[in-house]
């Protein structure tokens, strides 16, 4: 059987049920979707008393056939940063454990969307779908995220805005390098949605010791300097006032 | 120190730095605002080596005040069902704890909201805000999901739909009372989002061992015969063949 267990946002946040099924499986670490930090790596050898497979130069969906294979005739652990299933690539293995008639169960674990949505304070009702502000290239310079968040807006409701795994850098996008973009896609939409005075939330290094959260313009945003890690956005719809309260007590 | 601690789903899914964390605190359980499984806390009380403090028959709101006097002078663990923050409860405990100057940390756990996009198959950026069917009373008849639903639907967006907890049957409201309110709001609103064909998305006991992931009409939901447990639902816009692809091997 295949088993893709969650390890949650910070180091030691894999569930105890995982760990103890973990236990008993050949296990491997999906450090190519997302990032498992070293130190969590280091946890992880020592709580389970082995040592872990990489799956980090090639892709996971490449080392897929090799895993499935391995599964036919023992449990295999694959390890990935947060929740499960909100990859794709974890969506992918289904499908190809489905041809090969490989049973897959899935651990779940702390997910980033949950954890955004809830530190921000802001009513978990009140959000409509995320969005991920994508790394431009020379050739490649994505802007549709702005479509979410102007769908939202007129809806009156808030969006999760990631930013881009950099898995060369191994950390997000920084906040500046996405309001930079934010401004460019004003440039090309023109609805009036990002401007100075705007105000956003800011979480950064969330479930870490010292995460932060702050709320404050664009204008700001596009001058923090903060430490490195993963960062996202939350463009906020108009705030109610127990928002307001609950923010101010939170941040 | 007042730490918000998040269970997870089922049995065991506290993360293991969680656990380490409330060896050393005073800890509560939160077994009013939704339900830790009589296991579930049998299992705390053996791993933790010590009783666990309920807080079961008055609100948590009514014992924040006790909680936090505690909080000052040494560590209080609250212990929640799934991911903390989710609850408005537990975000009221942070108006209170500003006032009276004790500081929060919170623990994050995996998520129910995280857990039914992802099991769903559904893709996570296609899912508009999500609702929740509260139960009926003589004199409370709620149907306003329905417009979450609607607004969603006009966007192409996936919806997930939580079923109100009922804290007297200690579970979540059953997928038929759901289905019968679902056809109450329609016969209000007419706007033919629910109909006997209609298929939807049926997630129950989600995480526990003997989940079940249906995908069936409207009317084959409304004769459903479920286990106790857990369930929800999820009304899908229109799902894409890739979507559909990845659901035909998750359920």
């Amino acid at each position: 059987m295949l088993h893709l267990v969650g390890l949650g946002l910070n180091t030691g946040d894999i569930p105890e049920s995982s760990l103890k099924l973990c236990k008993k499986c050949d296990t491997y670490v999906d450090n190519y979707t997302s990032l498992v930090s070293d130190e969590y790596q280091e946890w992880l050898k020592k709580e389970l008393g082995k040592d872990l497979h990489m799956i980090g130069r090639s892709s996971l969906e490449e080392e897929v056939g090799m895993l499935l294979e391995k599964a036919k005739s023992g449990d295999i652990a694959v390890l990935v940063a947060g929740d499960p299933l909100i990859a794709t690539t974890h969506k992918i293995i289904f499908i190809e454990a489905k041809k090969k008639n490989v049973a897959i169960a899935v651990h779940h674990a702390a997910s980033i969307l949950s954890t955004l949505i809830g530190e921000s304070g802001l009513d978990f009702y009140r959000f409509g779908s995320p969005c991920t502000i994508a790394s431009w290239s020379q050739d490649y310079k994505p802007v549709s995220f702005y479509e979410t968040i102007q769908r939202n807006v007129q809806g009156n409701l808030h969006t999760v805005v990631f930013l881009d795994y950099d898995n060369q850098k191994r950390s997000s996008m920084s906040i500046t390098e996405a309001v930079r973009i934010m401004f460019e896609a004003e440039k090309h939409y023109k609805k009036w949605l990002v401007y100075d005075d705007m105000k956003v939330v800011v979480l950064h290094r969330m479930a870490f010791g010292d995460q932060k959260k702050l709320f404050l313009t664009i204008k700001e945003a596009a001058h923090l300097d903060l430490s490195p890690g993963p960062s996202a956005l939350v463009y906020p719809a108009k705030i109610t006032d127990i928002e307001k309260e609950v923010m101010q007590s939170m941040y």
